[in-house]
């Protein structure tokens, strides 16, 4: 058979050959803008060119720092098309983290957009190897930005050549994209996609028990494209010639319900607070929404009455998924097997709130105390995944080998899986929480309050939040005699951290429980703690 | 990312644990037989195992000459899971084609279907490699056979491990499979399929824009497992945990239209002439065929009027593919785009017939005379295919140079491209002729006649038949003052040909249309007796 590797390249020029019809629209500050595949290739191919110009090398770094729009689009072909790797930045993180990535990414050149240059300027002076900014703008002129050097992404385009030839002869292997994850504490850790990780992750998606991504799609990817390409979506969606909705920076519930009516979406992508969101939305509304065949669902676990609503009430198929930064994302699915779509709807939901069952090329084992767990539906343990498109490594990263051990990602989920092999995401082994699709470090935020001087020991739990899916808990126990008030903790707190993972409360107490061997009985205070935010709503 | 190969055992080892219930049903010559994909899996473990034990070595071919059915499955993936080559046999070529390939292939050891024993017995002297026959048969005992040595499947399998773990560590580029095609003179040519081709080319399969292989399917590949893998069906359905109807030997338009309608086929795969006989047979029976969503059809071009017929008269959606044993073999499929969906319906049905686009993965080139042709739907030229599962040579043959050329697949198919970049197939620049699905060589059977004392000169053919697409007519010229009946010159073809290939009449002229150089003007004589059967069955 032919030596003809898998890359991105194959995938926008099919997009361009046999779909040049095919629109992305996308939600700008200033409304809406429409081009087509052909447009975007043609554009696509003189950002290749354009960075080629910066000097930009094979296999070195572009960092994009962006919302959902079709320039971002275009980096993430125009990028990896000239062989280079395209490094997308999470807009959310805090700044020495931001910093942190760009540095350790070694990114060459950063496309910004115009909104997000604060973000950047407040940490320039510690980027080291970033040689050209680049806004991305509507705007004729460059805004005031303190970037230097600074170029105009349109009017680096305006010089370069549309008749670039994107690189056919990369090696399958080579790096294409790269995004950094939170860690249980301290910095990010990076996670390289090759050509191939995410050619294939992109048949899987367009397969038809997967996501079915078709030609016949209206596809808008929700989550950002800033996390886990935006689960591999934008990818899959040139590849397969779909008509894309980019719904921008302001993806508010009334914003998307109304690009849904519009634009006739069919297919969305989102994590459980977007659908809460517009969930409510909808509720509120009068609106449309007779086109969606599926919104799929991940990042945090759903809860089933959502799922419920989603269907039974809007008549629109909810399906959930599984997947993490190291996984392309797309892991697991929910959806039924033949032989249960008879099952009484109650039964129904359950299977359909479980994570779902590995997609063809995923292998997973779920691993306890002692070994692989019962298929009962009630044995927990972690779940350990393997496939060619799961990462075996973090970028340069010491902290690799806790891990992927012995071939497998040891994804710290922990799961039960039921005769049928569904999985059910049941707890996490890691000191994490996942507010609204994005992780939290309970022991950077313990470490930084036990670090204040008048605490005895902290620690910080996830509870359950309506909206966030989970928010952090701060418990704090003071020295004897010590006397801080709620308030100067949250001010010693916000210098150090993103706005959105200071604790939602600080609870003080008398002690923490810990387990014999003196560790905080997690578990305990979150049960304890549970309806805390729930309370407090009331 | 983890670099886990694209291997068969991949493939059933997920039908083995996420869908052990889900059956494959096949129509042997004793009736209906149901086997689970859990029992499959051992049994295929056992295969493996047992082969090993025959001595087979990883790399080394093992043959199969057999239907459609489970055991044929078997091989499917335990020739390729203990690291061996499945080559599938045509059981309808000619007694030294048979031989030839054999040889050439070096199989060690044959499974043979019972009511195949006798074209293999007849060929028995000839075949230097193979060191054991194995009789697939549902009998006890193993029938009376000149074969030696000679082992019962069931038998086999008695003795060998269901625990049998199958290889995981093959490089995906290594053989799993191969075939041979009819060459346009001399022996058939081998293509090879890696493991990579496969599991590509499934994937392909299962995409929402291709054949959309599901899960929820219940899958019957017509097309002989011996042709092209059954267009790789067998090893998609397995993959993805499809209910497979294999309909054995005798499937007979009745067979098939009572299996449709008692399994609830949802997809069928198969030649025009297949679906020629299944409208025949719907047309005077009474079927429930309300359970198929599509029948694929490919192998010749089907004829507009039929693929009217299903859609209209009976609402089975019927998909034209187009593909060559040397791709594995899907390379496009006639599906409408979304925008083409609102057209006239005569306007949709000159779509439908054509031989569509690209699959992704695949890319093609049409070549004229003045390099690549106006996609204006009326310049022709040769098709040319490059993509992951196209053949890059022909196994151990002087002949590749003439196919691969510069990293490109020469169909010796004549295309016409639309605007939308689907293509029709509207000539052919081999001398072959497609006999329901299999190839006839004209050159061989010109050789043939022109080496008859009598003959002056003589050309073949392909006049349009309408039950098997294409067939083979003679036109010979004798010598002056000869003398040969009809009887005659085909009492001297007989002994030489296969009986399907003779040529359906044989027309005595007085010169056959020349070129200015002398060629002879085939297609000129096409168009003058382009209705010769069509008249002669009037």
């Amino acid at each position: 058979m032919m030596n003809v590797p898998l890359t991105l390249p194959m995938m926008m020029e099919r997009a361009e050959t046999y779909f040049p019809k095919k629109q992305v629209v996308s939600r700008t500050l200033d409304g809406i803008h429409r081009i087509n595949y052909k447009e975007l290739g043609l554009r696509t191919r003189k950002l290749s060119h354009a960075l080629e110009k910066l000097g930009v090398k094979e296999g070195e770094k572009v960092g994009t720092f962006a919302w959902n729009h079709h320039r971002h689009l275009e980096a993430y072909f125009g990028i990896p098309g000239m062989g280079a790797v395209l490094h997308t930045i999470n807009i959310r993180l805090a700044g020495q983290h931001i910093s942190y990535i760009v540095n350790h990414a070694e990114d060459r050149v950063l496309l910004i957009d115009e909104d997000l240059l604060p973000l950047i300027e407040a940490v320039q002076d510690e980027l080291k190897t970033v040689e050209a900014y680049v806004v991305m703008t509507d705007q004729e002129k460059l805004p005031e930005t303190s970037l230097s050097p600074v170029y105009h992404y349109e009017k680096l385009l305006e010089g370069a050549d549309a008749t670039y030839e994107f690189k056919r002869d990369i090696d399958e292997n080579a790096p294409a994209g790269m995004c950094f994850t939170s860690a249980t504490t301290g910095n990010p850790k990076g996670v390289v996609y090759s050509h191939r990780s995410i050619v294939l992750h992109s048949m899987a998606l367009g397969l038809a028990d997967s996501a079915a991504v078709s030609e016949s799609d209206v596809a808008m990817p929700v989550v950002p494209m800033f996390h886990a390409n935006a689960w591999g979506l934008p990818f899959a969606a040139v590849w397969f010639g779909t008509t894309q909705v980019m719904p921008g920076p302001q993806f508010t519930p009334q914003a998307l319900a109304e690009l849904i009516e519009s634009e006739k979406v069919t297919l969305s992508a989102g994590v459980p607070t977007i659908w809460l969101g517009l969930l409510r939305e909808l509720d509120t509304g009068d609106y449309d929404t007779s086109s969606l065949r599926a919104v799929l669902c991940g990042g945090s676990a759903a809860p089933k009455g959502m799922i419920q609503a989603f269907e039974s009430k809007y008549n629109i198929p909810f399906i959930h998924a599984y997947g993490m930064t190291e996984t392309t994302p797309l892991v697991s699915l929910s959806r039924l097997k033949s032989y249960q779509t008879d099952l009484e709807e109650e039964e129904r939901l359950e299977i359909r709130s479980k994570q779902g069952t590995m997609v063809p090329g995923v292998e997973m084992k779920v691993v306890g105390k002692d070994g692989e767990v019962a298929w009962d539906g009630h044995e927990m343990g972690e779940l350990l995944l393997r496939g060619p498109w799961i990462a075996d490594e973090y970028y340069q990263d010491d902290r690799s080998s806790q891990a992927f051990v012995e071939g497998w990602l040891h994804t710290g989920d922990v799961v039960t899986v039921d005769e049928e092999g569904t999985i059910k995401i049941v707890d996490r082994t890691k000191d994490l929480i996942k507010s609204g699709g994005e992780w939290i470090s309970s022991v950077d935020l313990e470490n930084a309050l036990m670090a204040h001087e008048a605490v005895f020991e902290a620690t910080v739990i996830a509870v359950p939040h309506e909206e966030w899916q989970e928010r952090p808990l701060a418990c704090v126990v003071l020295h004897d005699g010590s006397h801080v008030s709620k308030q100067e903790m949250y001010d010693y707190l916000k210098p150090q951290f993103a706005k959105w993972w200071l604790p939602d409360d600080i609870v003080f107490m008398k002690e923490i429980p810990k387990t014999s061997v003196g560790k905080f009985l997690k578990r305990a205070l979150r049960d304890q703690l549970s309806d805390h935010f729930a309370l407090a709503n009331d």
